[in-house]
């Protein structure tokens, strides 16, 4: 499973026989129940998740109501927005499903950034990219209608749509729940 | 106006005098006047555009019509999802006012990281603090009512409010104009 890790950094950067080593080495893989909380609203967020197996959901409480805005699932890093801060959270990071993660932390990255320069270059490089897309994906829900992204949603990632929950997925996609049901059957015909 | 750069990136690393004096020697800083087109639908994207003076604006034609998603003020920088990529834009990219920006491009970019390293590192920490904000950012859109939308840009980015025209910051909040106008009455009272 580490080789997924090797994999995921080989496709932005060359990795050197040394920096794989060190990878590897450092490669801390957990496992995770289904249903584990891995981060509650007024912690610290002290690591950092790159999923190998499983999913993550990412929500908030508002008004007593859990808010759903992000999925993460395999290939995918989550790391809540306070990471490595010493600031509250503001978010739940929680397994939908059993999950196997290779986990960050602060100091862990300081210490690889030293001894290898390259994997920062490897760092700066997909910080660039994940900058993009979640740029593209805020401009995207700005001008998207909500059947327009349930569409780019099953485009993107119809297996999402079979792992968790419908009134999470209408969460995620900003609507109500009655409002996807209206949507999926009203784009039945057009698929 | 070249010391913006160096305050800006000094607030997340340490410069050392050289990498001081490389910034100042590479800075390319260009005047553009009000109305200049930087990016269009269908071009390629080689140039990236850190504002020390000015707002460049950032939309979509979508059926006609024209979508607004991002301003870009002072202190922020400009970046297409494109850029340095081989494909077209989606996007446009219009100075709203006469703009004076620090224009960069992939190639000059290279030649600091291989020459300064420190310049990659510093780079690798602002495209972290980037993607957290964006992600914020992301976050905050799913799970706000247009009127909770609305204080916030008042709070945090008050001046955009009297630099652009209502309709575009309208657009930029995901509502119509008319909703725009509806909460404005709305909230009078409130602030």
């Amino acid at each position: 499973m580490e080789n997924e890790i090797l994999k995921y950094i080989s496709k932005y950067v060359p990795i050197t026989k040394d920096l794989e080593k060190a990878i590897l080495e450092s490669a801390a893989i957990k496992n995770f129940p289904k249903g584990t909380s891995l981060l509650k609203e007024g912690n610290l967020s002290n690591e950092c998740y790159f999923i190998l197996k499983g999913c993550i959901r990412v929500f908030f409480i508002k008004e007593g109501e859990e808010k759903t805005t992000e999925f993460y699932t395999e290939g995918q890093a989550a790391i809540a927005s306070c990471y490595g801060k010493k600031i509250p959270s503001e978010q739940y990071f929680e397994c939908m499903e059993e999950t196997v993660a290779s986990v960050g932390n602060p100091e862990l990255e300081a210490e690889m950034f030293q001894k290898y320069p390259q994997s920062e270059s490897a760092t700066r490089v997909i910080a660039e990219i994940v900058m993009v897309n979640l740029q593209d994906k805020l401009n995207e829900f700005k001008i998207s209608s909500p059947e327009e992204r349930y569409l780019a949603l099953l485009k993107n990632r119809p297996e999402l749509i079979q792992r968790v929950p419908q009134h999470q997925i209408a969460s995620y996609l900003g609507i109500t729940p009655e409002s996807l049901s209206r949507i999926r059957k009203r784009t039945m015909s057009k698929i």
